[in-house]
């Protein structure tokens, strides 16, 4: 994964454009991609599709011709969205359009101008520091024209046509974790998924954060009651421990899963309460949509200094924390699969499990084996009312051995789903 | 504030009776009252009002005719309600009728007795030990006739006829903070609402306790509905820290807008819960009205060793006290009057605020501001279910920002009450 | 009742044959019983009545003809339900057959082997160290023939014919704590209920576990919705702190009962969720059924080492605990017996409970007597959701004082049930 986070790394991505353009082409190297590409002016939702933006040069130099910020060095340094610029000025003119900041003074910052008419550039505080007084040339070489908004989509098949959207923004230039490594999780998740024959149907969206899963919402109304449940992966791969955002619902069944498969895991981790400031979620829990889809990272949004700044680079990014947040995106799926609520068909009385071969014949120990005990667990709560997880939770009992009791119970016609 | 309870303390209230109307008048001079006096015998839910009651001298003398126990002196000194007596009698039999606090042989405490015929006198242990045998002359010229109940209302006329009423206690004697302080901040508390025009129109009880609520809410019987909260005043003037008292539903608006803006202001507070014991939220919280009517206080009835003794007196009760309860009130109505439950009318994803003006154009900070991160709060949360108090709290934002937010959306055309 | 422990010890019970019916005989000198014989092969909900157990001898001899395992010396020493063996075998071959615990070396265990046909024996680990190889003797001389599967019943009438069980298992054999104690505690109980005509009608079932409680299930479809409570009572006498397992329903009236008396009494204890593993509360608690029945216990089963081993013994018993165990069985059937939910007939403001005798007549002390605030919290509290027991654990006051203002206030006309 670190591998794939590398060769995204550098790409100058924005909303719209040939950056995202590059990002998908390198993943649907990993993952058959369908992709879509949605016209300038196209409302969507509340929103209408932006111009799309492309940057081939973009550059201030000093009064001798030497470049002192340059595009080619870093994505960072172009604001977002600039307009073309090619004008000659004074320092003091010039500085209200360089973003700096002064508390990590050798750090660029990433900053973005996508609703307003804006150009400038992004620079260390050093550098500005060290810039002496004078005429600089700026030129910025973009285009801002009508285009399109590149996102695309891989679905992992399975045996329901419900849904699970994994979602994970691609917007972001020159920048490690976020979200690079979100991409890099998704991509290596659907593999894995694909071998396996998955309960449900598993969409990966990979788009522009706000306005391409605004895109995706608008232009599948009529899918969205199939999205069960949802996933955003963002800022997946720091050091830090793994932080589950609830969606807005709170105790969606991909709430339960995630603090169950976290909290068995023994790993250390955080939950945190739904906001509406954050990844796509925002979108997906919109109160008209209000789906099921929380969001995992490591350390979450705004939460490190390194948080859209250079800082954010490859080493910020450990091959093993993009490894145990893929392991926790496998456990909590292998949850979520197996997790049904069923009815005990049997429900007057214990059934005689004995004579189904379902129960040990030596009596009299103290305590039953943990497959007898899931076998009643299983039977006691299956009124309808609860699933395997909640029995799980209950019993304290492992959730594999809940769904192994579930399978055999079901096998031996005592419950059904 | 500290005036006005230094004029009505010395008076001799009781439920009924000149005291009461002596206290109304002065009340009146600070607001306009619209006056009730209710005959005695009319019938008020379970109660019938009973006959008015008004002394005019009432003492204990001794031998030499020297008073050594004087109406004149205090208020407190006659049993409320004595019937007339006028009698010499040793003080063995005089000491039954005689009331002492022997744990604070200092102070003088208070007595009733309402609704079973009876005469006494309340005064110090001191007194009391210091009192020689042999006769004395017991006099009370008192009269209980047929007359009527007293109490007073004064209406702040809001932007919508649904009512909160604030209702406080006037008939005990010589006690200061309960309940004239109550009383002081009522009035303070009115005059300034007067003054801002308020949502709600906030109704002001002044009446008897126990039964003058139960006067009232008899004779508004059609007004009931309207009635959508309510806070009764009592002990309001003590140095202790303020007390919320619950109203009996646990979670009415007013029992969480209290709440929040005590746990806002950092004050030191207690929030309890509702005993059906202490003023007149008893009757408004009855089960049948079960109104949101909560209770403030300082140290609450019954709580402070001064409670219904000489020892509340107008040291007792502090202005900075007054003025401090005077502050929450004006802060818990500023809440209340603008609390709101919004429905999102732009519910599917976010509507774009940008190309309203109301998001900031730059972006990539690691945090939105205040301002914005209300919006987004506003928005998610409108659903119809909460309201802006829900939103300060689940956000963790101060009202007025969620406040602000709402107006600038409601402006916006974004949501609606 | 540690002597009618002591009688009932040393029986050779198991599910069905005579041994049940020598320990009901037994039972039946100290309460009138209605006993029960149910044939082999009766269909009960999912399971079938087995065939009917009786071992008349059992042993293990050595080479020299001297019983070295021998069923005289311990119901234990035969496995619950052996088929009928008689060989010589060497040791070799013996060994798979003979049951100890190696943890304790000088206890016996008890074990059984109902649904599958097998022989053996339990005996100390040390016993079974000291034997020398070679051929052994082996006889167990039992029958497994159609017959009956025994259980019995006894009734208190109660002024209503909605029912509490009381039930506990009689199968096990040489066991005092598990399950003799219980069985001691619940004729006691029923001895005193039956002196003061409960409100109730209690119903004790004396049955062999899970087939018995099974059987009864099945043969009292038409009651079951006459039962509103219901205790299983086992491990009842030994020395550790009372403990009771919550029905499946968790918060059923039993439940709030016990909890509420355990707390109030200050005995030191637990309250332990349901879990679907325990004693006859499996049957009655499940989801088909799911009464409101939960199990008082001392130290519960599986919980302490002596459980299911010649070590719970009649010294493991102690008087006291006993004894302590049908106090807390008294006491919450005294608040069972009594709790009511009222509707206050007189709910818009309190009524006035002066003159209906109900209130003391000099005001102005800073509390109210116990009785008068129970009167007011049963006043305010009953308006058909609450029942006494929530009066008494909301307001903090005894249930008795709750319940004797109840009754007052029922005199009065002032509520009613």
């Amino acid at each position: 994964m670190h591998a794939l986070v590398e060769r995204l790394y550098p790409l100058c991505r924005s909303i719209t454009g040939d950056g995202v353009r590059a990002t998908l082409d390198i993943v649907g190297e990993y993952l058959p991609l369908q992709r879509h590409e949605v016209p300038t002016g196209t409302q969507v939702l509340d929103w209408t599709v932006p111009q799309e933006w492309n940057v081939r040069d973009a550059y201030v130099a000093d009064a001798t011709g030497k470049r002192v910020v340059d595009l080619a060095a870093s994505a960072l340094h172009v604001l977002g969205y600039s307009v073309p610029v090619a004008a000659t000025m004074p320092l003091s003119e010039l500085r209200p359009h360089l973003h700096t900041l002064p508390d990590h003074p050798t750090w660029v910052p990433y900053r973005t101008s996508y609703y307003r008419p804006d150009w400038g550039f992004c620079l260390s505080q050093e550098t500005l520091d060290a810039l002496p007084e004078g005429d600089y040339e700026v030129r910025v070489d973009s285009t801002l024209a009508d285009g399109h908004l590149s996102y695309a989509e891989h679905v992992v098949p399975g045996q329901v046509a419900d849904e699970v959207i994994v979602s994970c923004h691609v917007c972001h230039p020159a920048l490690a974790n976020d979200n690079m490594a979100g991409v890099a999780v998704a991509v290596f998740l659907a593999r894995e998924l694909a071998q396996r024959s998955p309960w449900y149907t598993y969409r990966f969206v990979f788009a522009p954060g706000t306005i391409g899963a605004i895109t995706w919402l608008a232009r599948n109304a009529e899918r969205i009651e199939r999205v069960k449940h949802g996933l955003v992966l963002a800022c997946a791969g720091d050091r830090g421990p793994l932080t589950y955002k609830r969606s807005r619902r709170g105790d969606a069944e991909i709430d339960r899963v995630l603090r169950h498969v976290l909290a068995a895991s023994e790993r250390p981790h955080r939950i945190n309460e739904f906001t509406p400031y954050g990844y796509d979620e925002r979108q997906y829990c919109s109160p008209g949509f209000n789906l099921g889809v929380g969001s995992l990272s490591r350390t979450p949004n705004g939460r490190y200094p390194e948080y859209h700044t250079s800082a954010d680079d490859l080493d910020f990014v450990a091959p093993e924390a993009l490894a145990d947040t893929l392991a926790v995106c496998r456990e909590a799926f292998a949850v979520l699969d197996r997790n049904r609520r069923y009815v005990n068909l049997s429900p007057y009385g214990e059934p005689q499990l004995g004579r189904r071969g379902l129960y040990e014949s030596l009596g009299g120990h103290a305590d039953a084996g943990q497959a007898q005990l899931a076998m009643l667990w299983v039977l006691s709560m299956s009124d309808g009312t609860a699933d395997l997880l909640d029995v799980a939770e209950r019993s304290g009992l492992p959730f594999d051995a809940v769904a192994v009791a579930a399978g055999a119970l079901e096998g031996a016609g005592l419950i059904k789903a």
